[in-house]
This record gives structure tokens, C-alpha cells and sequence, in this order.
């Protein structure tokens, strides 16, 4: 079944290209991003919110993710403002640094310095279709550290080594991420889902 | 598919029992209700909460719904509070009636004294598996009127004409509400949403 792929961000269109490899799914491009406000005040709703609109404006079932970084020291934030941590209220609006990932990632360690480092990814993924959706989640648990390390990933990547690991998001190669990233596990959750309610067949019409 | 529908109310059960003949889901009833706190702030969030609860605690995928009726006059008020309407502070807490359900029907009707009666009653009903959910909505608009009437139904019923319709929700027969209401249109949706994925089969394991 082809399904859009609701997002602008590279990162997440390499990481649903390989995820859905292999699966019922076969992901589509869209030939243009739509600007969708996530006002949502979970991921889930910001993932409703874009898969829904990817839906309507294509005309095919759409496959969206939203997910954030979980810092406990910092009460949970980023998460839902994970991409665009550096210009909200809390902890003060972050000037320094040249793209928005960068200065997320100066705030985030700016806010750290000297409280403890755990922490989770977490993702929501959306499967909607004109009916209703499909929802599934992941996590991964890990700790910030203080120096970017690595140049493969995106946003929090290079400052989150996963829990056993010792290598950041960032230095692990495309497969070793996806085994064990909130985004992998969360589309391994919707595919096992689709696979739970297979039983369910219909009568042909 | 088995499915446990996560409920104790006794219309509720009726209805699933009603809209689930001959579709692929066959509903299970539990032995004893779950007390799940409906902390949510959304039908969305309080449907999950009441899914997972029983999908965890019986081991088989659940299915729940939440709704409520939503008056477009009091800025749609009761919504996810209408089951205990009669007891929260917007509009005053309703001390007369013999039961909740009662209650709850007087306040409102208080309250719409001299006020336009437009209302629509919506619904989210939540499939929930060990590795996600499915989710689907469905709504019926329509007028709140002064005085109940007809014994079927179960809650707003009573009170509550659907668009285009004479009768009162409490007065339509089994099969009349199911092809009207919301609960009966999610469920449509939910079954439509299983359907639209069943392209998605997997090569047998």
C-alpha cells in the first residue's frame, strides 16, 4: 500500500525509507511540503495534525512521526518543542549559535550545566487514512553529554549516547540507530499493529 | 477477532454488541469493570486510557469509546464531562434528581433556558493492541428539547433530536439510533479503517 510521507525534515524521510523497507507500506514522497502548525499539545495530536492534512491534500493514506527529547532535569522539556526549543520562553531564548539545531543544542547544555544528564527520546508515528488512524509509539533512554560527537543523525543526536551504548546517535551507522532509536522502534510497533488485526479479513465484497 | 469492549455501562454494551454483528471483531465482555480514572482532557486521551486499561489487564486487544454531547450555547459544554456533568463547577453543581443521569439532564436543561439548542453528540472509539491503536470518530448534530421523552437510549438521549429527525435519540428503535448515531458512525469508521488496511498483508511468517 503506497503511503505519503508526511514531513519536510531529510532526516525523518531517510529514516522512514529504511524503516519501512521490506513492510506492506512503500513510502511516497510528496512533491511539496505543507505547512502544517503543530498546536497540538502532545505528539500525538502534532502527529495527527500532519498526517491528516498529508491525507487530504494527497489523496492517500499518510504516514506521519512527531517526537522530542525528554530531559529529566528539565522537567521533560524539550519534547513537544524539541525543534524549536531555542526560541521559546523557557529557560530564555537561545541567540548564539547559526542554524535552529544548533542553538537548540547550546540552550539545552546551557540549561544542564551542572544537573543530571538522563534522558528519552520519544516518537509518536500516525498511519491515517480517510476512516481514522493508526498510532503507535517508541522510546529510547539514554543520557546527554556535553560535547557533540558525530556527524551522521540530526538534531539532538551528536549530544545523546542511548543507554549501553558509548557512542552518540550521531556516530552510530544508519542500521545501528534504527535497531535502537525511538523512531525504529515506533514503526516496528505500527507494523506489528497492522499485523495484529490481520486476522480481522473481510468477505471479498 | 476477539476483542474485550472495554465498558461497564450497559447501554454502551448493547450498542457495541449491536454495531460489531457480523464485522470481523467479536466482542467480549469482562467479568468485572475496571475502575480507569478518565484523567484525560480529550475523547481521544480518556478512549486510550479505558483501552489500554483493559487491554492490559485481559490480555486480548480492547476496544473502548468516549463521547459526550457537545451545546455550540454553552460553548460546548458538557463534552467530556457529560457524564458527570451534575457534579463539576461550570454552571453550578446540580443537587436535584434522583440520579446522575437525571442530573445531569436538569442542569443542561437549566442552563438552556432562553438559549439557542443547537448540539451535536461526537464519539472516539480506540482499538487497542499490545503494539498500538486504531482510532475513529463519528458525530450527530441536531437540537436539545425542553422536555424528555421516549424510555430507549441511555444518558442525553432523551432530550436530544437528531437533524432531520422528529423523534427524540430516546425514542428511535435500536436500528434507527445505530444508522445515526455517533457511536454508530465511529464504529462504521473504525470497521472502514480495518478495511482500508487489509491491502496490507504480510507474507505468512
Amino acid at each position: 500500500m503506497k503511503v505519503i510521507v508526511a514531513t519536510s525534515n531529510k532526516g525523518k524521510k531517510e529514516e522512514f525509507s529504511r524503516l519501512l523497507k521490506g513492510s506492506p507500506l512503500e513510502p511516497v514522497f510528496p512533491e511539496r511540503s505543507l505547512e502544517v502548525e503543530e498546536k497540538g499539545s502532545t505528539y500525538l495530536e502534532n502527529a495527527l495534525l500532519k498526517a491528516r492534512a498529508y491525507c487530504e491534500e494527497f489523496g492517500l493514506p499518510a504516514i506521519a512521526d512527531d517526537s522530542g527529547l525528554e530531559v529529566d532535569a528539565l522537567d521533560g522539556y524539550p519534547g513537544i518543542y524539541s525543534s524549536r526549543f531555542w526560541k521559546i520562553e523557557y529557560g530564555g531564548v537561545e541567540e548564539d549559535g547559526r542554524s535552529p539545531p544548533e542553538r537548540n543544542l547550546r540552550k539545552l547544555l546551557r540549561l544542564l550545566e551542572g544537573k543530571p544528564r538522563t534522558a528519552r527520546f520519544r516518537a509518536v508515528v500516525v498511519l491515517c487514512t480517510p476512516h481514522g488512524s493508526l498510532i503507535a509509539e517508541g522510546e529510547c533512554r539514554g543520557q546527554i553529554i556535553d560535547q557533540p560527537r558525530g556527524e551522521k543523525g540530526f538534531g539532538y543526536d551528536p549530544i545523546f549516547i542511548p543507554e549501553g551504548l558509548s557512542k552518540t546517535m550521531a556516530q552510530l551507522s544508519p542500521e545501528e540507530k534504527d535497531a535502537i532509536s525511538h523512531r525504529g522502534r515506533a514503526v516496528r510497533n505500527l507494523l506489528k499493529l497492522i499485523r495484529d488485526i490481520q486476522p480481522c479479513s473481510y468477505p471479498s465484497p
